[in-house]
């Protein structure tokens, strides 16, 4: 990789290639976090499925035309098991960052063993126990969503429980989608407040449970986007709300955090530390 | 926290860490995709929130306290914005992979422009238009799940179609999730068959309409899964349907994939290619 100083250009964009082999989700995820870090936008073309010199060929093809287009090399992000492919894509006029030639080569060196794009091995995703596992984990999370079954709570790896509008299906779903964890949830309802208890299929389940809460002012505005102007929605309901779901989370002795400035990664990382639910290995 | 005691290693086993002043997920992301080229099992320990000097050097213990249990150097993906916070985990025994580090450095020469962490400028996630419109699209995908409503059909990006159990669930919650694309879906069921039409509602969004197939054979498989010997996952009946589902495509032009053998970022972005919602820049 070279790469040669140049001034500021404010006016032109620059254009952005993530282009892999498979679907393209890691060079994107890991280019975004890195241009993420600059406060321009970028037009951003994804080329996934290239696994043939054809298709690599068209690839490159597609980056040089950007590059006479915006008159500024391109920034690729690529993601090519195969050696051969990685080359033809270089052969591109474009500032090149290929996340896999880039460190695969220094862990077989470190491991001392060779990867399987060297013995040409593959794996089939769909048949891995960790695909089925979170395929499973969705089906579950969706049957188990808003307290719609108490069936088969012990086969769940994190229960979740606060007041309506507090984030609770968004985690649930980012857990089994992105971990594979199975994770209920359940809200916390006036019902439930004025009873003074957990709901009754819960408190056996207490060391999986785990509570959202929200400031009483984001939630009122959350809830007014749904149903504006109804008692749900006022300030005033959602501070008692709010309060009883605290207290009663305290009382129980049920950790919890509050999602309002938290994005669904961010909650449901947390929710890992605090929970450990037994799948991180591979 | 301390590593956890554990049982003996048949041979020696390799600790893999991922260091983040966030929640880890690109890190893991990007190291997954490198480590999946090895047939090995790795140890994994996710080190998130490292945002402080402090939790930096407790991080590079538990680095170097896996470098003398393992009696080898532990592997270290880490993506921190900072660099006295990456300077101090290298500081550790391991070998170093600093995504952020190696490739920012260069855009700002690329690109001619300081990055945030250069300049001290933080975001608020949750603040962002992308994020919202990513809640907004789970939340748009879970009410227009399995048919469930005809409302503000109009504002789907993409409405799948397909016979029940062919993957129309997991894949309408992905692209919402990943890609904030508002996903619908409708089953396909034997009434649709009988009239010889699609649902009612669905003819005039056609053009965003994407169909998802799979073999009958994997199709009884999955519907015995939920059903054990019923009619509605009988080899015959799962014939009849798909047979009849993709005639039905066929005649109405609808574009559609077998999800058999493909996993759902795979099915996710191929409807992305095909239908190109208008939301990829940013």
């Amino acid at each position: 990789m070279s790469i040669e100083p140049r001034p500021p250009m404010p006016a032109s964009q620059h254009t952005v290639f993530f282009v892999s082999d498979g679907t393209g989700i890691t060079a994107e995820t890991f280019g975004h976090a890195v241009l993420s870090q600059f406060e321009m936008r970028f037009r951003q073309v994804r080329l996934p499925f290239i696994d043939t010199i054809d298709k690599a060929r068209e690839a490159a093809r597609k980056i040089n035309e950007a590059f006479a287009a915006d008159g500024q090399r391109p920034i690729v992000f690529s993601t090519l098991v195969k050696p051969d492919l990685s080359a033809v894509i270089r052969t591109a006029g474009g500032m090149h960052m290929d996340l896999i030639q880039t460190f695969v080569a220094p862990l077989e060196q470190e491991l001392g063993v060779m990867s399987t794009h060297t013995i040409g091995r593959s794996h089939n995703i769909v048949d891995s126990q960790e695909y089925k596992a979170r395929i499973e984990a969705i089906n579950f999370s969706l049957a188990h969503d808003d307290g719609q079954s108490h069936k088969n709570l012990s086969s769940a790896d994190v229960i979740l429980v606060g007041v309506s509008r507090s984030g609770k299906t968004p985690t649930s779903l980012y857990l089994a989608m992105q971990y594979g964890i199975k994770a209920a949830n359940y809200p916390l309802i006036p019902d439930d407040f004025e009873r003074g208890k957990l709901p009754s299929s819960l408190p056996e389940f207490k060391e999986k449970i785990f509570g959202l809460s929200i400031t009483p002012e984001r939630l009122s505005e959350i809830r007014h986007e749904r149903r504006a102007g109804s008692k749900y929605a006022s300030i005033e309901n959602c501070r008692y709300e709010v309060n009883e779901a605290e207290l009663m989370m305290k009382r129980e002795g049920i950790r919890w955090l509050s999602s309002t400035t938290k994005s669904i990664e961010e909650i449901a990382t947390t929710i890992l530390q605090e929970i450990k639910p037994n799948r991180r290995e591979y």
